[in-house]
């Protein structure tokens, strides 16, 4: 895709996240896109990223979801505000829980695609629903409550 | 400790986890004992395993507690046969399911203890409660249910 990845958006500072953050060398690097009212993440999981062999590490999955989460919750709150991602102040989420549900071994595969739709935005708040799914099967689904980062969040500069 | 972690008791091609197995050189290796009627974890986080500059990396909180939980639910079971890790047939848990509580920023310095307790365990199911401290700061909270792997689960060999 030509167009910018949601956590390609989020100020330096914020960019640093082993999940997401595109300025952590020895991180995962999530990307995530709007599709219409949906957001997408498509991700390939290293050799390494094994549970037992021939299946993804919960562990990743749990992580893809958290990050694809948190950056749809951010997207969400831009267009709540009816605003561009590129326009201040920036609107960065954390999370507050996880869950997630793991349906069945998830192959490793071939990539695997995170669809989630925004459940509710209110206030600094917003749940996000996800479905992780390889070769077309949903392998797992998740669920996150994203806050938005609080003002007088030290960030240990 | 001198004594074994549970998941070095994972027979070999169970011990590829990225989270756990001790065959995985790329992965957290994560190590888990008992200490009475609870399970114990010890993490100390690399710098890159941040989330935002100063704070441990949300996915890297639930990795742990699901591997230190599966860990716990396996020790568990051996305990409720009577049996000591090292006798056949192995006993090895998957998660069904993971829940995590962020109840504050992890501070990235230092080590991270994770402290399990085993709700319940009744059949091939197991459900383990766990917290995440830092400094002596609970900062997480997960609960996992864990079941057994299947017989006819296919390793990809």
């Amino acid at each position: 895709m030509t167009q910018k990845a949601f956590q390609d958006y989020y100020p330096d500072e914020w960019a640093q996240c082993y999940g997401c953050g595109r300025l952590n060398e020895h991180g995962l690097q999530v990307k995530s896109y709007w599709d219409g009212d949906e957001s997408v993440c498509t991700f390939v999981p290293k050799p390494y990223h094994t549970a037992i062999p021939g299946y993804v590490y919960g562990g990743l999955i749990a992580s893809l979801i958290d990050c694809h989460s948190t950056g749809t919750a951010s997207a969400a709150a831009y267009r709540a505000q009816g605003r561009e991602q590129d326009t201040e102040p920036p609107l960065r989420f954390v999370t507050a829980s996880l869950h997630v549900d793991y349906l069945r071994p998830t192959p490793i595969e071939g990539p695997l695609e995170l669809r989630s739709q925004v459940k509710e935005i209110k206030g600094r708040k917003a749940v996000v629903s996800t479905t992780l799914s390889a070769g077309g099967d949903v392998c797992a689904r998740g669920e996150v409550v994203a806050v938005e980062i609080p003002e007088n969040m030290v960030f240990g500069k």
